[in-house]
């Protein structure tokens, strides 16, 4: 049960004719299974999941689970507005092999989204789901907001084993740790806060940039818990330009663009996501040769 | 092509064990197809449509179209987060009998929806969907904006021809007004400012208390047209108490408890929504009562 | 104590090397006192007087009450952080000849200005001025939100006649009249909802336009009121590009630059405000100009 | 120049007449000077500055550098609205022995407040001050923001020799760190992210917490600059509680509650302000009763 290190939440491949594309998907596994990373969450907001249908995303699931071996942890996103739909979906990720479901929380009727409808929310997909389950707060892109006192109750419930909290506030990830049993799995999903959140008692990380630089999130990692602080301070600060680029700037369509700079097929953005322009693009590619030349260097 | 008017949009039954409730739609519709209501929005926010596969969606939209006379305006809501999930509801609606498709602007992924994306989505929606489509923007849901300039631009599109804006800024209502065609449909959201709304150009409104008060709402839509200001600003002033309960407050769920009081039977919220306490019922209960009392002694 | 029509809120000169310059003011007042405008306010927000100090404030406001004739009403801005600098600024602006005081809700200690805190200094500000008190609420500048049920409460002090509302929210306008006592003086604060604020029951304006195009303004007031709605809704749009100039765009250094345009002497804007440049410069000339093109041709 | 460590920022006594007390601000700063804070900030947002008179604030700059031996670092609030009323302050400051004044950006007019604006008015302050100058930035209370590339520009002046940066957001925290010189002094304003604060680069932190529990501040602070990130890590949890009530629950008031309880005689709050009920009272004693049980036990 123990989810310490780093997880890449993988993007969908797309073709040019926007379909699901899973034979470049098994073939970009294939790439990403040779790295250090502890896992990877496949369906997650990077992997463009609710831009899908449910047969496509059980296509995508059955050929994750093909790719990444038996022992490497698949986490699958199950995520959905409606309690049914939801459980229907991580009994689904299960039977395909899922390790873990990570359920986002229902965001759009935001008002009647209180601490008590998050709880009978999780408590119902955590009492139907097959597999453990991991809570999912991402505000920025919901609106909603899963607060420590809730996670604290729904921590208790045997199945629900762990939580990726997606905002870059470390007070609130050490109110999670804090408030939950020791443990129990606290997930950073900011790459641009990793090393404050392991300081402060996140076990690992969920980080987009650990799809294009998987090497570097696990030195980060393993720097801060030997405590080689300066080190990683250091590590944190040279992961800093390109991590603002494929987080709020550019989102999705910057991360399938840095994958493709880093030789990863992972096809095109769904639309309405749009690929990204040429200028943004040499951003990216300036960016991770600058990241490549200093610790080439260091 | 002409939207003016008061729309209701209605909400969609579910039964005790979280079913869609077809026969008990066709029921309450048989009731609201009685009022003067100009015409009915199906599977809107209201319809709780998000909480909604679209088996379940198409039954309804079949229901609807078999309990609304054809002559009276059938607007369904065919939102979705991809581009292509959009064009399918939206053609899967036209062929079960839609008059107009209501498409709410994607919104998961908020740093990319420009109104570049915006334009281009909508253009595409609208090249392919057999009937008229209508633009919504509800950025208190959402959290994205569908801005004036970029409806100026979609407006040309004669596939396009009106928009809901259910944000109560009433300065915004009066830009969608000024930046569009005479005759393209605005039609206001939230009925908190429909009176004011109206002044400044729009056409009608889609509006949730207009399931329970059909009367009055029709009633101040033609009394502002008449130009009787005095007595429309008091009829929206006597609205005010049940709007802010069916609004920000109870949401839906206050919505299907001020219908059960009214006399129709929509069963309950689909979890994670959940029905309303007593407390919450009373003063809903309150609220129509006094309404009542004040517009018969009138 | 009737305060219905327009009012310009009045900006404060200063001169080039940083000083209040009377001599100017003394001058611009004397033409806008040639104007329908209802009265004027000295030392509100577009008055720059959180730049100013106690003393120059006196001399401002002695300024403006030998060019404002006695009759013609003059409203003092004494909003201050503390009830007391409150309480003597208004003291101070009665002893000089005010005719109302507009005192502005503190801001600074957000999460301490409950409802209960501004019934509490505003009570301790009215009882002790010896002029009648107008409230005034800016969310947008001060963060802090004087709500309706606040101001129902407040409307009862005998000294406290009316309030100024600078939100575009006419839902707000609309609560604020419908909340308080028939003839109690609702002054909307934002030129480009001004319209609807009087459809809603706002009593009059005090709008940064009126200081440019005073007779606009004025007339927009009179159509609206004479019930001759579809001049004045168009009339509102045709004010609308400037006023988003004067408005959020350029704030206090816009205003400044539209009354040099429009041959009005009131200096430059105290620092950290800083000058127009000449391309915002011409941006409002341009408004201006077509405004005038606009209005002549009709 | 180094200001490494724990400031404290003062609250200022004010009499139950709303009169400024300097016989009770002496008596308790010569009883924090017995403590190892590394110096004292006086007129900061704590102290109430903007409720006071210029006045009252010379007489409190007076009061305190009297109390505060030289050697122990004085910071002196002096931020004003107006670029000419912040280097008046900050030269009074210096003149009544300030070691280094603490500069509060301007934020009345929001929209004006630009990095270009922020700039020129801290670069006047820091030509004109006779003592070196602290940024300050605190979106919270001003709504707007001092971001790190305009610090960075800023940090080159030869008399802007650090900052305070009040929001908890540890990644701006960062970026100010990484983006100014070595030795440059970013204090952290925010005591519930203090050490995830440090391990990022801060050099020291300006804490309302350190007013009450000044050794326990100093020891976090000591702790982690030893590298004992783990007993570093569970003070800082020992001290959440008490964080929480003192910053955005209670305020100043809690402030001055917490420290009525644990024995400094600093008056009450200047109104509209108010003094903390009963029951708040309460929380805040059971917090601090709470905390010196877990570390006494330890």
């Amino acid at each position: 049960m123990d989810l310490s290190g780093v997880f890449a939440p993988l993007p969908t491949p797309f073709d040019e004719q926007d379909r699901v594309d899973t034979a470049r998907f098994s073939k970009a596994i294939a790439r990403w299974v040779t790295t250090p990373l502890a896992g990877f969450v496949v369906l997650g907001s990077n992997g463009e999941a609710v831009l899908m249908d449910d047969f496509e995303s059980d296509r995508v699931i059955v050929a994750a689970r093909e790719a990444v071996p038996r022992g490497r942890t698949l986490i699958i996103g199950t995520g959905r507005e409606s309690t049914q739909a939801a459980i229907k979906a991580s009994k689904r990720a299960a039977e395909h092999g899922a390790d873990f479901v990570l359920v986002r929380t229902p965001g759009f009727f935001k008002n009647q989204m209180t601490s008590d409808a998050f709880v009978r929310h999780y408590t119902a997909v955590a009492d139907a789901s097959p597999v453990p389950v991991l809570l999912y707060n991402f505000t920025a892109l919901t609106g909603v907001n899963l607060q420590p006192p809730a996670v604290a109750t729904l921590a208790k419930h045997p199945n629900i084993v762990g939580m990726k909290e997606s905002g870059g506030d470390v007070a609130v990830i050490a109110d999670l740790v804090n408030g939950t049993p020791k443990g129990w799995n606290v997930l950073a999903g900011t790459t641009g806060t990793f090393y404050a959140a392991l300081c402060v008692g996140a076990i690992g990380g969920i980080l987009a940039v650990a799809c294009v630089l998987p090497d570097a999130c696990v030195r980060l990692f393993k720097l801060t818990n030997a405590g080689r602080h300066d080190e990683a301070r250091e590590l944190q600060r040279q992961l800093m330009p390109i991590t603002r680029l494929l987080g709020n700037v550019h989102g999705v369509p910057g991360l399938k663009a840095a994958l493709r700079i880093a030789g990863y097929d992972v096809g095109v953005p769904r639309p309405p996501l749009a690929p990204l322009g040429d200028a943004a693009m040499d951003s990216i590619r300036a960016a991770l040769d600058a990241f490549s030349n200093v610790t080439t260097t260091a």
